[in-house]
């Protein structure tokens, strides 16, 4: 029993968005964790992790397109050295969006969270990851991911060799690479990563941030190239229930898009206040529609919250946002209902 | 790690009912569980709960029509104080069966069970519950439940939404109140309950209990008006399978039965006796059926078990259980296929 | 917490096989599990055991036709005296593929495998298991499953009353019985089982093996009478993508296959060598299809492969096999795609 560590994060609380009821739902991700380390001799140790994703509010797998997955925030092995650095099999947090999430005040998470972009995607399947040791403050991190089957002997009757036989051929592997540097008051980071099955899709990002004192500025711009599908599903933009709904909105021709363009910027603020944290964040996101009749659209978000720390494991939230999408339908595309979408959510957090 | 505690059961045996072929399955269910306790200073604690179900015949989900629900048992967040009680969120126990059950000898488990209302429920989603402290043996208890989303733009094209357009109407928030007494010899309860999304069903019971020596004599009476739905799903007794095979038998019309109202009686005896407990149970329910053709229908239900403990964490038992339904049609509501169905069995509790 | 061991394996890696893209994939089935002894005196202990199976590379449940079963490597509990031996109920390991797999040098792992029989199962459900003790090296084992239900009226509508509607009577109980010796270099094993609910398959198979310095030598026979159906469902073979697949490449008639016979020879050796274990094999397989048009099919299989410890627990394997299967069709019944396949992995195993 020595040899796993248990861990986790129960989060839950109470939610009300423009135009739905009110829902009982999380900000920090809710999991249970089993992770170990084994000391193999001449600094090398052997490591694992597996960890549950869940909604506390009914118990249910975070991934209800996908309950198989037990394990859905990681199933991996690996070797690591203080030398040489880790490098991890299985499935993993993808790179782009573990690093830049750190330079949101709050870290894409809840209501007040960075506008998340069309290809992002939490954890990542059939991958090797590498991630450099810490030199003086410099790191670096590279991954690869096996795509879909891309022989058609053993594709044939899938998903991706549907598409394939149509012609779409998204099934490319997927790759990851991420530079960073945090030493005093500076952190910088910067990734460029293109998931698998993703018709070749891209993000990349570039994160600032400068400690003084109790507080922390921080700015954020992400670029998302996004063609549609991503780890072989096709992203919900393109998805029938969308193009029903913009149809009753609109006589505009989203089901011609093919890419989504997003460009988007974020400046944050950390403050330690009392006894707990202060965070806000401003931010301006353009999304451009290519291969469709749809003008380019601006959506404004901004967000305040605070966390109340009971204890180092335990804290209280409330956060308020309020996001000014140009139209309903961009508003739908990022998962809202409304053209004007204010949300607050207050609840609990608790780490073990 | 030492933040976390494991716990559970393993419970599996031989189960032999009237027109069903001898089965495996368990009496007290099977389940793992994670749970916590963080003292914050102050008399307050941070308390969180996670507990998967399963039936160890075959190491499935407890609710083969909700696999995706990992953790059936209980996830759930909250804080305790000795003073002002206990808050959580989340899934949780519901208080109206989690403390009537406590007055059947049987728990609520097996073939000798207290039959279970058609509104009965073992946990609830997307609720808030309290729990007072315990002042003299006094102490009562509260949930609050939100129901599905009430508002069109998010719920179209969701079960609760058709069931809305068609003027159903059934998407009510759920509430639960409790007042019980234990102290000495005399233990009483009683609940009033409403489950959410369930067409303002309702359940109220009351429950009474009197230890003398190493007996303990128990009453039940509880009244289930059940409206035909509960948590967002049409009761099996309004389903297409229920009413194909009550076609077959019968030329009575349950297809217009819209509510039934039960009202159950039950008289409970536990004896310690030698190296275990001897229990016994003689019921009587009257179910009403409204809106069909059908008339009145009694059941009577004896039981009688013992349980053999082989330490104060395993233990063997044996049920034996007679029903006598005043047809098949009701026995089929009740998850029965005669009019007078036996049931026995026998298996090993394990808890760890 | 002292009731419950956490233990596992992590292993994942590279695997290429003719015909199929390079993906990732494990050797040693990946697992994470929860066990518990308690001891009862006078020699006896209670024990339980629940294991969940998963894939490292995606975090997926191992049978993703089955995603309900959690516990899909063990989920029972029972009791053990070093007097009269074990006794478990619930889900299990199968006893004549847990006990024939010690004599396959690659454990029936990986792409170096022992030739899956089409009626291998791993683990069995409704079951009650004994192990005998271990006398001088003489040990006994036995299983008895409950089948699916034979009576009419709780079966119907079920695939199983289906089938037997149509007159297939498929629904047996399922029994095995395994006789073993293991003492200084010898040891003997050997089956006889019958799958539940297989229309009456059967397994019988007998190894044998001979350990002399740091080699072993190993001896295996097998012969499965396959006659299409498994623990309820039919099996590959016989499904509607198989024979889709067979048409498109022959006009024997794969369809009036009602049986399958295969007789199989395995010689394996292993070999202590350096930091780790060499590990090789040779088979032949004779495949007789009844009932249609098809001749009898012969295997052959080579393999080699060598597993390098970091320690008790961590340790890289490096496995190649290499399969000449008489044609397509007969690969396809085994998984592969093309008459000569090869087959190559490198991976990473961690125990905890």
């Amino acid at each position: 029993q020595s040899n796993v560590t248990i861990y986790g994060i129960v989060d839950t609380g109470f939610i009300k968005k423009s135009g739905q009821d009110v829902k009982m739902g999380e900000n920090v991700s809710s999991r249970l964790g089993f992770r170990g380390v084994e000391d193999l001799g001449g600094g090398v140790k052997a490591t694992f992790q597996l960890e549950n994703w869940f909604e506390p509010a009914t118990g249910q797998a975070k991934s209800l397109d996908d309950p198989d997955r037990t394990w859905d925030g990681a199933a991996n092995v690996g070797l690591k050295s203080d030398t040489w650095g880790a490098v991890r099999l299985g499935r993993v947090n993808e790179l782009t969006t573990e690093t830049i999430r750190k330079f949101d005040p709050f870290y894409q998470y809840g209501v007040a969270n960075m506008i998340y972009g069309t290809q992002r995607m939490l954890h990542i399947d059939n991958t090797i990851r590498y991630d450099s040791p810490n030199w003086s403050g410099f790191h670096f991190g590279a991954t690869y991911s096996l795509g879909g089957n891309t022989d058609k002997d053993s594709a044939e009757g899938t998903p991706i060799y549907t598409a394939k036989e149509a012609g779409n051929g998204y099934d490319n592997d997927g790759y990851g690479i991420m530079l960073g540097y945090d030493n005093g008051p500076l952190a910088l980071v910067g990734n460029w990563s293109r998931l698998a099955d993703s018709k070749d899709s891209t993000v990349w990002n570039l994160g600032a941030a400068y400690r003084f004192g109790d507080a922390k500025v921080e700015l954020v711009y992400q670029q998302t190239k996004d063609n549609g599908w991503a780890v072989g599903k096709e992203r919900s933009w393109k998805s029938t229930d969308f193009l029903d709904w913009v149809g009753k909105n609109s006589t505009e021709n989203w089901a011609g898009v093919d890419t989504l363009k997003e460009k988007q910027w974020l400046l944050g603020l950390e403050w330690k206040l009392g006894p707990g944290r202060l965070n806000a964040s401003a931010q301006w996101m353009e999304v451009e529609a290519n291969g469709g009749n749809v003008s380019d659209k601006d959506i404004y978000k901004y967000a305040v919250g605070y966390t109340y720390d009971l204890s180092k494991r335990t804290s209280l939230y409330g956060n308020l946002a309020y996001t000014d999408y140009e139209d309903e339908e961009v508003a739908r595309v990022f998962g809202d209902v409304e053209d004007g979408t204010y949300g607050v959510q207050v609840g609990i957090t608790h780490k073990f």
